[in-house]
This record gives structure tokens, C-alpha cells and sequence, in this order.
């Protein structure tokens, strides 16, 4: 069985794998798309990613959909041939965070295609997989297994959504207009947001968030005084989603936030020290809240992308097969024309 | 009538000012006693504070109790002889976040001894000054006015404490053992923290927050390991309330907030860009939110001064009279033998 | 000038009334349409509501929408000509529940069509009337009078969705699909519910909620059994609205709500006592909160219906000029086939 | 072995049990003392407590603490010879709540002397019972084995408490001057309330309730107007616990609340349909939210009473041997004359 496996930094080959075997609980799926992240990427030209480095071959992979080709003992509510998107996250459930209903902060988490833990938990990216049947949710024939990949992505938006609380009518900024980017506008609108603004240094990004629907985009390098003039006027954004996870982006967030505003970090920051102005979080009574990845969001997700709350064609940009692997991930680091890239089998 | 006027930066002077004469809704208070605030001793040393400088000479103070000397048309819940502890800021009511019920963070703010406006408003380091009816606050006989002018100082301190919602039971690490750090700490215990930590570079302070209820203090430079050996073995604190306002103290905070904690910035951090690790924020998904004045928890104070539950004798380190003025200051900007000196005319 | 002028219960006339003159800060509204409420028919059934009786004439009607005529001294956002929803709550601005932020709750308060106080607040069922500047909101040309009216009542099923926090992703159920349900439920679909299902006795009501964003509707009275086995099967709805003030509708709501689910109480209940069964309060865990009237939703209304998020037009089955006023108040209380019935001069 | 086996209603006997034998992760802890409850006052009284029947010999008891005697397989963190207060709640950490984080809820909890399942899970009032290793808290000499047992009806009233959110500075009115209502009032004052009044029909409960933390008392047979005059004067209570479970409980709870206040139902209510005047909920906007049980709570509660910030002793009106049952139970069952009554083996 062939996956898509990490040797080194810049080193990620085609390999041959043993066939997975699903154990109790478990199912066996055949990979039917999955959706390159941005960690993916970072696996790929770094070796590792915040604190987690490569130490041993890792098969990357974790925003996956695909098709039920069979089951272990003890499963009951999915059936070979069932289309599923499925949830990356496998948390121990007896850890305090699990306990106290926090699984998203699993002590013990194995989640798809992370270096976090040693040995590394493999990804999806390859031919067969296996996956918790808890972990496996349906979806209907008219969404294509790419779309479904996105669940993933989306999720990560609800979670940061979440934490800002409802937003029904109230004003939204997004940092960022990459494949989070753009997912956490349509999120914040899903959420009855008023308006949404996103900003980026490049304009084929805004047009998809537009697209899924972003209000009003900002390219803060060749207009770069027009976010600061809507502050100026509005008093701010309500609610602010800094998703580059750039000094830069935050420095932004924490000036565009409106008196008592939130600010819901969902980019990853960088692990040393940077400049940061924080006399805003005082004076202006300001919520500065990190957001980490889903639990719940997931079935959420899964749900609102199969019902067409959320529609996530517009980011859907290019699609690759394994033989096209080095093709692919060139792709997807060049964030002036790639939003999604999908990989599938092939 | 004699005032504490700031004429510049390190000029402070004795100075006759005019006598006081209430408005409707209003009354003069005799000073009693007026605290030294971090804030007096900013302006006193640099001519400002955070953005506000001195551009007129200015009456300072805003800590303050004393007794009622007269009253103007229309004021019907105080009288004259009564003891009264006497709220500094009086807000607009009409600006939309006093409509939204944050009156704290009022636009058209009138607060004591501040230059946050021009004409800057005089402050209550006076002989006799003029306050709402409504910002007046009777306290029994039982109660000196050194005493319940901390009242200022522990509002402050309960509306960061309702930023972090209920600590009964939790754990609480306040970083900062000035006034405002000893009263946190209070304040937490009086909320029901199981545990309150306080940290200090000197001893002294950290003597006052165990008397005023911190149950552990740390010394951070003579004790350096201590606070991450904590940290380690217990997981980190539930609640930081972080009151130097320093890069230092924001990164100890930082690393010591447990997952999923809540970190209140209390302390007004600088201006400009400083570094800052804030990668934890998002991998142990933090709350960090910002604590500014005080507004309803002005009379939770006074009450819980008065009904002994809050006993801030052990703070109040030194008294002197106006004609000792720049012996006051200056011992109040020594932080390693004062805490909280007490003004008191004469 | 004409006013719908309520004499007595049954007596309602059209008569003469002064001309209204602006005030400072105030305009004139030529109305251009005007929606019955529920209130409105209580006062016209019974001369009062809950309780409010009737002690002198009342001009009633507080959902109202029109064309600014002149204005009074001190206006400068809108001018003679705009087009404006008209906010029918006048808050003091000073009591306890306006200064902590909750001016639904005034003590004071000046309601448009209100017998709460002596003498009564005249309503706006007339030719022209004034209001505030500050309570009247622009709208575009493209919206009807009668579509601007109902933010009203939106901004009421805003307010109690605000009660019930984040409903992303979440199950709803509303009982009663009356204006108020079906608002609940298309208020609910634009905060993201994944579904929402509404009860009532009369087909017709729930045709035109699932026109409105019911995703499910239930005739409870010939599907008795429905609404008991989707609880069965799903564990209940996260979140329910309480639409009909109704000790049935109540108890069908505590029987529906999912363990730690919220019922959102919008109905006015009964003031005197019914039979209920709160078990499942503690057993299950619920909250129960009430939700009256509205705020700051008025302008977050306004803004949905004008941008198309939310569209009234299924719920104004009727219009009626005040020459029929006996025919539309007959109507709007028939509701197997009225929902909204307007009214507008002539 | 001995324990206290409830046969049937009205028939509790001494009775010889197995020795018990801890499991992997499993202690067996000797009772020290074990605090009779109002459920076991109930299945004593009518064979059942709410919808729970008694269906075969039941051994009761759930407020227990004691000697840790022998430990099981993979037990580390106690050891025999330990003196331990024991968590009486074993979730099963799998279904939805417990994977929420409200394992108090779970579908599938094993509860000490409940029949709740069947068959029953058998109680602690046995000269020696199992308990998972995780219910086992440490306590020092310095605190009885009956104090030590009062940690569950504490953890219940935390819970109740962490229910109304932080409750520093707000008056608090409980209804009900039972175990619950006095540990709900010492619960209240150690979360920083400012008042708590506490209400009862008999004076011997409210001198108790005095002495664990109330500020003021309350016999409403006496003082029949007393509460409503507070009511009227103050505006009403910010917080209200029902600790009664009467229809008249929730009355009086109702009527006492202020606009926008919360009342937490910790009385189990009737199952049955019972006359109620839900009118407040609306007009007043008040939250009223049901409290069962605990969860993390029950540390907490260990930890107030070990050091001493929660002091039970003036509830401790009675002990009594097994030899004593019936008394222990007659002596229970009289409100007037005992508050919390101990058993102890021998």
C-alpha cells in the first residue's frame, strides 16, 4: 500500500506501507481526498513544526475523507462502503483536560501525521487507513470527499468561533486570508456576523474570502490605511480572528479591536519572543483568547458543509494524485494562486 | 484652602487654591485621608502617565475618604458630619459604553487628579473638595479614613477579580506585591481561592501579602527555581493576576498560567512594543484579558472594608501631613519599606 | 391629525389628536406602516395586558416604520425625507438597570403604546408622530414599511437568542409559531442552528415558519406523538424557545430540552399560578431564562432586514388602511390565517 | 461484615455482607463516619427517592469518610493507614456528558446506596466498602471522620455556587435552613458574598445556619412579612438558592429575586405538576437554573474543610453507633432538633 511519507525535510517520497488492519472499534477507510495544511507544509520545509521535529519517517496527513472498506469487531454505526470524513483527533479520554471536557488538550492525544509523540502517530495520506469508528462521520454522495477533507479546517474555525461567543451582529475583522482565513469568515458569517472584513497581502486570497464570504476585503500592502480609517470611523471591530499567527498580523488585531472587543488568536505564534504592543489589552479592555484545534466543532463541521450551510468550492483550488506528490506541495506553499490543494490516490 | 498642586515633574507644592462650592447633586468633603497611588508617583516623577501629561498645574489624588462639610441643592442621601469614602470617577452616562453598563471605560470621563483631559481635573489632595452625592460612600466610625480610602485601590482589584469569574476553589498566582498585588491577593482570598501565590523581587511586600492573605510568596530573585518547581508540579494556576505591569512579570505569568487558564493583566503594560512570548496563549489555550478601573465594585469595596471581611491595616505603612509632602512622596516611591502612604492635611 | 385611539376593551376608534411638534433631539414620523402585536390585541380584548389597564384613552402601536417630516433642534444624524425604523423603547438613562447596562429593564421607561404608566405613552398607530433621534434608524428604499416595522419584533427574538449564547451548530426547538416563533426561528437559523423545529396547533403558522428557516415544523395537535419521539431519538434539543406564554407550551418545552440544555422563556407567562412540572430543572440540569423585550438588538434588527439576511416577507400576509381598523384588528386575532397584519393611513 | 441494609420501607437492619475486595485501581477503605442524608431519610421513609423504587436489599450511605485499609492492583497515590474523605460518584467517563465534561451527569454512574440501577449499587454505610483509588482524598488527623464526610453535601452546594457564578459582593438569599441551606450559606460567604440570608419554618436550623456563615435569619412562620420587607427595601436578592424542593420554597425564592438575578434550584422539585407563579421569570428577566450533584466539586470541598476555611462542626448535632440505627434514623428524620447526624461502626 502506497502513503505519503516524510524522510527528512524536503524528503517526502512514495512508499510502500504494510495494509492496515482495523482493531475493536475500528474501521478500515480508502483515502478518497486529503487536504494539504499548513503544517503539512511547514512538516515538509522545516522538518517539524512549533517544538515537534521530525525524528523518525512520518506519513503526513490529517484533513481526510474517504470510503469505508472495512470494519473491526465492535463496530455498529458505520458499514463498508460508507463515504465518511474523519475527525484526526484521538484523545486518551482520561487525562484531566479529557476529563474535565477538554479533549482537544489531551495530555495523551494521537492525532493523524504529528511528531508530537514518539513514536509518531502515521497520517491518512496513503492508499488505507484506519481510524476509530467514533471518529468516522457520514456524508452524503453530493459532497465530493474533497470538500468533505475540509471538515477539518472548519472545525478548527467553530473552535475559534466558540470562543468569541455569539457574534449575531456584531462586526468581525479576519487577519489572514489563507485556507483559515478564509474558513473563519464564512464561519463568522454561518454565526450571524454583521460584517466580516478580511485583510492579506495578496488579492487572489481576498477574492475567494469574498467568495465565501468575507464583506469587504482589505490588501493591507496596497491599501495600507484603509483598515486603520474603518477603526477610525467604527470604533473598532467587535470581534477579531488573527490567523497569520505573524507579529505583524497581531500587531494589527490588537489595533483594530473595538473597546472591551475580543481577540481570538488562532494562528500559531511563534515560540520565542517578538515585539508585541499590549498597552491595548488594558486600556481598552480587551479578551485575548488562544484557540487549539476541535473537538465537538467536528461533527459540526461535517454537518454544515453536507447541508450547504458552508460551502467550501471557492477554496477548493487544485487537486493532485500521489504521483504528482513534489508537484503538489510546491503548489500549495505558493499562497498567491493555491488556497486548498487536494491530494488523492493515483 | 490649601492643595497638593504638580507644576511640573518633580515640582510639587503647598498652594492655596479657592474654595470649593457644590453644585446640585453635590457636596464638599474635608479631606480625611488621601492614598499615594503608583499613578501620583508617575506624575510626580515624570510629568504623566501612560499617555497623559501634565500641560497645567494639577491637584492630585484620587484615593481618598473624609467627612462631609456641606451639601448642594437637591442632594438628599448624605449630610454634613457624615464619614464618607468618596468614589473618583464620575462618568457620563451618555456616551455608549456607559449606555452598554461600562461606565469605567466612559469616554467623556471625569476622574480625579487625572490629565487625561484638558483642563485636566483637579484631584482630593486638598483640604476640602467637591464630589457627587452619588460617589459618596458613609462609613462607620470603626473605620479610619486611611483605611477606607483604599477603597479606590480595592475596587480596582475586585474588577480584575470579576474579569477572571468565580475562584472559589482555584488556584490564584498574582505576580507584583505593591499595593494593588497585596489587595489582589485579598481580593482573591475573599472570592474563596484555595491558594494564593504572590511574587516580589523584595521581602518586605511579600511580608504584607501574607498578612493582607496570600498563603505562599516568592522572592524571585532570591528564590528563582521556586515558582517554575511549583509550576511543574502542580500544572500551573488557574487565574494570574499579573500587577507589575512589567515584561518581566507578563512572561512569569505567562509560563506559570495552567492550561486553559485565565490570565488578567492588571498592571498598565508600557506603550511601545516589548518582547513577548505569547506561543503559550494558543498551545495551552489562555484567556488574557485586560482589567481597567473599576466601576459598581467601588461600593463592594467600601462595604467590604467596613463589614471587616477586607482588612487593609497591614498595608497602610506610613501616614504624614501636608506640610510634610516631599518626605510622603518620597517615601512612597521606595517600595521596599512602603506600601501605602496616607496624606492627611495639616 | 387621525390616531387609532383605544377608548375602552372592544373600543377602538379613529379620532383627531394634536399635531405633534419635535423637541429637542426629537423628529416627526409621517407613519408609514405599522404591524399589530399581541399586546396591541390584548389591549383591544380585554382594555389591558398582563398587569397594565387602560385608565384613559391610548393611542396604540409601538411596530412602526416611516418618513421623517421635520425635525427639532439639536438632530444631525437624520433629516426630513429619510426613511426610518422607528425604536418604540425610550429608557431614562439613570436608574439602577440603565446604568448597569440593561435599558430594557428601565424602571422609567417611555413605551410607544403603553399603559405601564399614568399618564399613558401614546403609541405611533397615528398620521404623524415623534421620537427620538436616537431611536430612529435609516433604511433603504428597497425595504418596505412594513418589512422595517418588523424589527420589532425581531430585535425581541434577538434579545432571547442573546439569552441562549452561541447557537452555532446547535438543535433548537421553538413552541408556538406565532410572529414571535417564527422570528425565533429565523433568528436562530442566522446564528447558525443546524436545525430548528416549531410547534403549533394550526398548519397554516407553520408553513409559513418553514418559509422563514424552520427546518422542521410539528402540528401538535394532529402529530401528538412527533415532537416526543425526535426527543427520544436525538436526547432533546439544546436550546428551546418558549413562544407561547402557555403552561402547555412550557411544560412541552422543560419535556424537550436535552440534559444542560437552555429554555429560553419568551412567551409572558400567567401571572397567577399553573400547574407546572420543574423536575426536569434540577434532574436534567436545565436552565431556564427569561427573556423581555430588547436593546441594543433594535439596530442589529434593523440591519438584518435591510441587508437580506433576514427576510419578514412570508409573515405579512395582510395590510390594512387605518379606515379599517375594526377589519384588521379582527384579523391579526385570527391566527389560523393571519401572521403579521399591517396598518398604514387612509 | 456488618452493614445498614434498607429491605424495605421502613425496615433497615444490621446485616452481615461479604468482605469487600478491591479491584485494579481500587482501595478498601474502614468507614469512620457516615453522614445521613435527606435520600436516605427518603428510601427509609417510602422505599424510593423520587422515581428511583427501591427493588431488592439496598445497604445505604453516600457521606462517608474513613481508614483506608487494603489497596488493589495499580494504586498509588494513596495507602493504608491513610485517612480518607471518599467521592460517592463513579462515572463511567464514556457517554456524552462525561465526554462534555459532565461526568455528574453521566448516563452510566455507579453512585454509592442509589437504585438508580439495577441492580443496585450498594452504599458505605458497612463496616468496610470498595472505592476507586481517584474518590480517595487525603485528610489530616486534625479533621473528624464526620467533618471529613461532610464533603459531599459541600461539593453539592459548590456546585450550586460555581451554578451563580461569582457571587463576590451580591446578597444571596437560601431558602431551606436543612444541611444543604447551612452549607449553601457557608458556601456563599466563602465565595465573598456580601449577604446571605437564610430562611426556615424552625428556629433551632436557623441558629445553626447563624453559626456556619448567614447573616441574617429568617423564620417566616413567625416573621411572616420579614422577607418581603427586605425584598421591597433592597430591590430584592442577587442570588437565590431553593434548598427546600417545596412549591412554597420556590415561591418565596421567586418573589425574593431582583431584576436580572438568578435563582439556583438545588431542592429536588416534585415530579408531578405542582401550582407555580413563573410570571418573575420574564418580567424580571431571571435565570433560574437547576444544580445536581457535583463533580470536581468534591475536592474542593475536601480541601475548604481540611483547612478550615469551611468549618462543619456547628452542623454536627449527632452520633450515633450501628447498634443505634433506629435512633439514628428517628433522630434524623426530626428537623427541629438535628441538623446532620453521624453514624459510626460499633
Amino acid at each position: 500500500m502506497k502513503a505519503c511519507v516524510l524522510k527528512a525535510a524536503q524528503n517526502l517520497v512514495l512508499e510502500d506501507r504494510p495494509e492496515p488492519s482495523p482493531g475493536e472499534g475500528e474501521v478500515v477507510v480508502g483515502l478518497g481526498a486529503g487536504g494539504i495544511c499548513g503544517s503539512d507544509l511547514h512538516y515538509f520545509a522545516e522538518g517539524g513544526v512549533g517544538e515537534f521535529r521530525l525524528r523518525e519517517p512520518l506519513t503526513l496527513g490529517h484533513e481526510v475523507a474517504g470510503q469505508v472498506l472495512a470494519v473491526g469487531p465492535r463496530v455498529s454505526a458505520v458499514k463498508a462502503g460508507d463515504r465518511v470524513a474523519v475527525n484526526p483527533n484521538h484523545a486518551c479520554g482520561a487525562c484531566r483536560p479529557c476529563r474535565e471536557g477538554r479533549r482537544h488538550l489531551c495530555r495523551e492525544v494521537r492525532f493523524f501525521g504529528s511528531a508530537a509523540r514518539f513514536p509518531h502517530v502515521p497520517g491518512a495520506f496513503a492508499e488505507r487507513f484506519v481510524a476509530a469508528e467514533a471518529n468516522c462521520f457520514r456524508i452524503p454522495d453530493s459532497v465530493s470527499y474533497a470538500a468533505a477533507a475540509c471538515a477539518e479546517p472548519l472545525a478548527v474555525c467553530l473552535h475559534a468561533l466558540g470562543k468569541a461567543g455569539a457574534v449575531v451582529g456584531r462586526s468581525v475583522l479576519v487577519t489572514g486570508s489563507g485556507p483559515i482565513g478564509v474558513l473563519l469568515a464564512a464561519a463568522a458569517r454561518l454565526g450571524g456576523a454583521a460584517g466580516v472584513w478580511v485583510t492579506d497581502l495578496h488579492d487572489e486570497p481576498l477574492r475567494i474570502a469574498r467568495a465565501m464570504g468575507a464583506t469587504e476585503t482589505v490588501n493591507v500592502r496596497t491599501e495600507p490605511d484603509r483598515l486603520g480609517r474603518q477603526v477610525a470611523e467604527s470604533g473598532g471591530f467587535d470581534v477579531v480572528f488573527e490567523a497569520t499567527g505573524h507579529p505583524n498580523g497581531l500587531a494589527s488585531a490588537l489595533s483594530a479591536a473595538a473597546v472591551s472587543g475580543t481577540l481570538v488568536q488562532v494562528g500559531m505564534l511563534p515560540r520565542g519572543q517578538t515585539p508585541t504592543a499590549l498597552f491595548p489589552v488594558v486600556a481598552r479592555e480587551l479578551t485575548l483568547v488562544g484557540s487549539f484545534r476541535f473537538d465537538r466543532e467536528y461533527s459540526v463541521a461535517v454537518q454544515a458543509i453536507c447541508d450547504g450551510r458552508i460551502d467550501v468550492r471557492p477554496m477548493l483550488t487544485h487537486t493532485f494524485s500521489f504521483s504528482e506528490l513534489a508537484a503538489a506541495f510546491e503548489t500549495a506553499a505558493d499562497r498567491r494562486r493555491a488556497m486548498k490543494v487536494s491530494l488523492a490516490p493515483g
